[in-house]
């Protein structure tokens, strides 16, 4: 496991809400960044889709970690734009956000989360945002 | 309690997310939504903030709220824009939200995220979002 | 006329496109701008509504001029999201901006533009937008 | 050159404001848009740059034009989200504009806008839309 990944897990393990969501970082590397959880009962909505807050929850830190591989540890989400665009279905969701440009302090990402259905992903939300950098 | 706000109550109720994320629906009229939380430890971030996915999650969920108060039961969140204001601390968040405007099928409403620390409220959040009507 | 809305009115002038666009600063007072224009021929698509791009163009300019009167005169919008509400119909349009919460470095706007017909309002577009003050 | 890109052509040279802008379609796809134009001393802001309502317009037209190429003419951009990335310094600005996801009704897209100074090109912006479709 590379060190950056190895820092990116312990800093989401460090997140109660992380931990609360079951979060898990799939991947970390330099530009981009890979989060993931189990659709478990307690994530969806009245229909039995995955609930908004969570697509949102995934979208919104996969951006942090991924502006957080180019701007250091201490990063945070400043703004984020998220599109629904199909119901989140089956085993889990995973979002993966990529830096598009960034400067020194400032990151701008894009992301995709993908529902997980017995192997198959389907496109579910997108989202563009904002990672500034904040002084540890 | 108004018949609106209980058919509120009774929709976030069977939202499982939002009964995992101890969500209380406080107001809903025409056009308004109030949605609250208490700011337990499961809800932070490794500073000891308020996580942004529960902000978000607050946003996105009374967003869609203040749209279903003027279009009927049946909507979603078809996207919304969040910007961060100010670290959320203290005991509790509250979303509220309004409509800017509706047409018969579409809602765009905004809302500011609050948090509330001893009575005193301090706005973290703003956002803005679309929300449609869905076919029951 | 104050010495903020003069400053205000020299910096639209300097800039070649809001002269192309006739814009006009109608109020700058500290949190809150007006940016107004004609609805000439020029500014229509092809159903004879106002262009998107000129109601973008009215929001991101007023957006910054809001977060200008609060940041200094050296300002300019990091990012902003817009939802269109009606077609813009009428003699001119109307742009109002006001902020939303600052600190010393960003400003964070929304802003509302309105078509006119002769003396009647009509909201066409809101938008929400992130401003930040820049070296001189 | 096929009849699609023929079609997005007709529609541009039949809005006024693109006109006004010079504003030229050199691809359509479907699924893809391209729309570029000149940078010429009009479409400047007070520091010499591409004003950022030039940006937001090529970004807005380029994303309806790219979630018309696969709903068909009678689309309108419902709303967008756009960060500045750099200076629009150069010859001409450009923007690539693509679908991300689309309904039936309803396209999401995304947009870079590129400005290009002696043929090397450079990020300055990125967007995310929605355009939908209208009864002809």
């Amino acid at each position: 496991m590379s060190e950056l990944l190895k820092m990116g897990r312990a800093v989401l393990d460090a997140q109660p809400f992380s931990v609360y969501m079951h979060a898990e970082l799939a991947a970390l590397e330099p530009g981009r960044a890979e989060l993931m959880l189990d659709l478990g009962t307690n994530f969806l909505q009245q229909n039995g889709f995955a609930h908004g807050g969570v697509i949102g929850y995934l979208a919104d830190n996969s951006l942090t970690f991924a502006g957080g591989s180019v701007l250091g540890p201490n990063v945070l989400t400043e703004s984020y734009s998220l599109t629904y665009l199909s119901p989140g279905v089956g085993d889990r969701l995973v979002a993966r956000a990529e830096v598009v440009h960034h400067s020194r302090r400032r990151a701008v990402c894009r992301c995709d989360v993908f529902s997980v259905e017995e192997g198959d992903e389907s496109l579910c939300a997108t989202a563009l945002g904002s990672i500034i950098a904040v002084d540890s």
